[in-house]
């Protein structure tokens, strides 16, 4: 038994296995390429596509490249997936597009340029072609790019029995299908009866009697995070998705839209650490600096503001140098307050727990929170740079200064991202830098102010 | 047609509902609130728990408590469902408890304290009580307390009609089942066949000649990170889960994994800025303070070591003042680098991008990019500042100060992950604070010394 199930589960990528792939490249052995890489899924091929360096990965398309699958393609990150259609021959290319699901293929087009779409678009039978282009005209970042066109319906009369006739007898059903989408006669989606229920019914059970309570579709040109959204929420498996006449035109299946949601997560975090979304770990040195250069002028803007701030105080600095040494202390700490209380508010943002309903609470909640918290600081540190300087003079400063900018911190970083969703702009993009330039110029401000005023 | 629509398909939980809902409430008119909560689906009706504020939660269960649903239980937030579970009075928890599938109970028992989890246990019927005890029995987070105990199987060499009879027969079938899983006489999984493949198949079909290519198990003590991964990664709908002697003891379907893959977002998220991963925007003052100040507390001490190192170059500062308003420039803008930095590794990490077959690459992209961008912004920054100032001096130690700290940040952006990665710690984990400190330290450094010796 232990041999039959070695034959049917797919072996892991692993270091060892990614060396001997290497290996064999370097050897030029086509072979022992063929033989590491045929028992691996195509999506941890697409990872060792993605892990090896260019120059051993045109080296590995060259040897291998006589029998690559559609889905590797699919899989593949999208900032090297240009390169490695471009590596292809054109007639694997069109060998391998063949086998993929239009929505795959959709996927697949997106991200590459103007002549290599064209060459996988010719590749198509008509029949898919035209599939495709429909999707294409969809809005980007749609349901309706989302979706498949293959649907598995029903009239909403048929029983169990006609059901399983049709299906036993179908020509083509698509990969995947968890549900049977029971239409009207003008297509209209009225319910879905899982394929379980069907299994588990008598052939004479009418499908409208077993269909599910909850019965969701979404509109070909909602936003693909909103579906996202309601797959998660509501734990769909499939999704019917209707023109905007109410019409069936695809159906979207709860892996595209967990690939989704994985993306927009990738988005989020990015944002926040102001990386440009695209951001790779295999981008090269040249596309890094690019991505993120943008974000460092900026920065480089905002900072100086500080620095303006703190140019305004040099009169005080000159007379204790000392405070030079304080002043990063309350301006860093009010960073990573403003820090914490954006990641929280974004996040929750993403999840839409954060609403209108409780705006109100969670402001109020950080307005406390960061009271408290610049209590408990400026008791420390008001302590201890008394102890240390012998003044505590210096202490109630240090103490006042990291009280008001951890107040400053706590409801920047709740109050940014919600002007910024007021807006309709993404909450995550710019908030950090927004809320670290106003943390570091209260902080400087705060802390050189009640130096001026009260220690000369 | 569109009526039946209606009937069907449920609403969404907006502004409007919320408000109506919190009227109710305050009205003390049980009926609206329970027509108003009625349509909802019990995910909606968990986000409404979640976003009124604890007076009226407590009113709305006072008032509704009669007809809870046990899903809401299981969908509400964890922060706030030991508060709903003890307002609910015993007899409905006892009722909405007894709906649920033994996962979800599982789910439901681990946010609990001791007193309220034998309350529930007790509520059970005998055969799901020893379901769930034996699932506690597994670790936390692990595959065991994720996957449901019932299981859709039948032996390896049945046809497609005797499934279909068999089935149709069964007792009870779980809510959610994809796949029927193939087990031989001892138990052990040996490939699975999804229901569309059974429902297209005529009566005579080998269920054993329909079975999916590809093919995988988890077993019970797997983390559930590692379960989230594999379902991302190779699209997986269900997936068996074996024991140690690879006998089948559950099944895990793709919701839950969705579930797993969102948390493990939000802690890295939260772990990234410094925020402890059951931090909600539903907690009070007090608790968000206290989840954030051991944090705040450690930048304190890692900022007091920024002040000493400007310390050390007092005289510096005493002898021209202007250096004080410049440093925080240098320092800030490689604290957003290594942030950036550190976000594309993190997730890299956290996606199995970043491994060892690409680490070494990756970090000499990083220290290329780090050099990009510390002569871009040097250009920048040296030219201002020598203008400025007037004294090219100046602007040669800022940008020379901003060329080290670009490459500093770049590299402990990725190298402190990694490291902490190759160490089994969670890398999101303390990796943000350890960059801006290294990046602090070193931005003050380089500036303070270099010009300690071009300046003066």
């Amino acid at each position: 038994m232990a041999e039959d199930h070695a034959e049917t589960e797919e072996v892991a990528l692993d270091q060892d296995r990614i060396d001997a792939v290497l290996e064999a490249v370097e050897a030029g052995n086509s072979e022992a390429v063929d033989a590491l890489l045929e028992p691996l899924h195509a999506a941890d091929i697409a990872d060792l596509l993605e892990q090896i360096g260019p120059g051993d990965r045109r080296a590995l398309l060259r040897l291998w490249s006589h029998e690559i699958d559609g889905e590797i393609l699919s899989e593949i990150s999208e900032d090297i997936r240009e390169e490695v259609v471009e590596a292809l021959p054109r007639e694997v290319l069109v060998e391998a597009v063949r086998d993929l699901e239009t929505d795959d293929v959709v996927d697949l087009l997106e991200d590459l340029e103007q002549p290599q779409q064209d060459i996988i678009l010719e590749a198509l039978e008509d029949a898919d072609r035209v599939a495709v282009e429909q999707a294409m005209a969809y809005p980007e970042y749609s349901a309706g790019r989302l979706m498949q066109r293959e649907v598995v319906v029903a009239p909403e009369h048929w029983t169990v029995g006609e059901t399983i006739d049709f299906l036993r007898k179908a020509d083509h059903l698509p990969d995947q299908f968890y549900h049977v989408i029971l239409v009207d006669p003008r297509m209209k989606p009225v319910g879905y009866a899982t394929l379980g229920r069907i299994l588990s019914s008598g052939r004479e059970a009418k499908l409208a009697d077993i269909t599910e309570d909850s019965f969701r579709t979404v509109q070909a040109t909602d936003p693909e995070a909103d579906v996202a959204y309601i797959f998660n929420q509501y734990h769909l498996i499939s999704c019917p998705v209707v023109d905007e006449a109410g019409r069936l035109v695809g159906v979207i299946t709860i892996d595209d839209a967990m690939n989704v949601l994985d993306e927009e997560h990738e988005e989020d975090m990015l944002r926040l650490a102001g990386v440009g979304d695209e951001a790779s770990v295999n981008d090269g040195s040249v596309e890094t600096a690019k991505q993120r250069l943008p974000w460092l002028v900026v920065n480089l803007g905002t900072a100086s503001l500080s620095a303006m701030v703190i140019s305004q105080f040099e009169a005080t600095i000159a007379a204790l140098v000392a405070l030079a040494a304080l002043m990063p202390i309350v301006a860093s700490t009010g960073g990573i307050a403003g820090t914490q209380s954006l990641a929280v508010a974004v996040r929750a943002l993403a999840t839409r727990d954060l609403t209108q309903a409780n705006a109100a609470r969670v402001i109020w909640r950080e307005l406390g929170a960061g009271i408290l918290n610049g209590l408990g600081l400026a008791l420390i540190l008001g302590v201890a740079g008394s102890l240390i300087f012998g003044d505590w003079h210096l202490g109630l400063v240090l103490g006042m200064a990291m009280i008001v900018n951890q107040i400053v911190a706590a409801l920047g970083g709740v109050l940014v991202p919600l002007t910024m969703n007021r807006l309709g702009m993404d909450p995550a993009l710019a908030s950090g830098t927004f809320v670290t330039t106003l943390t570091d110029v209260m902080g400087f401000f705060a802390f050189l102010g009640l130096a001026t005023v009260i220690l000369l």
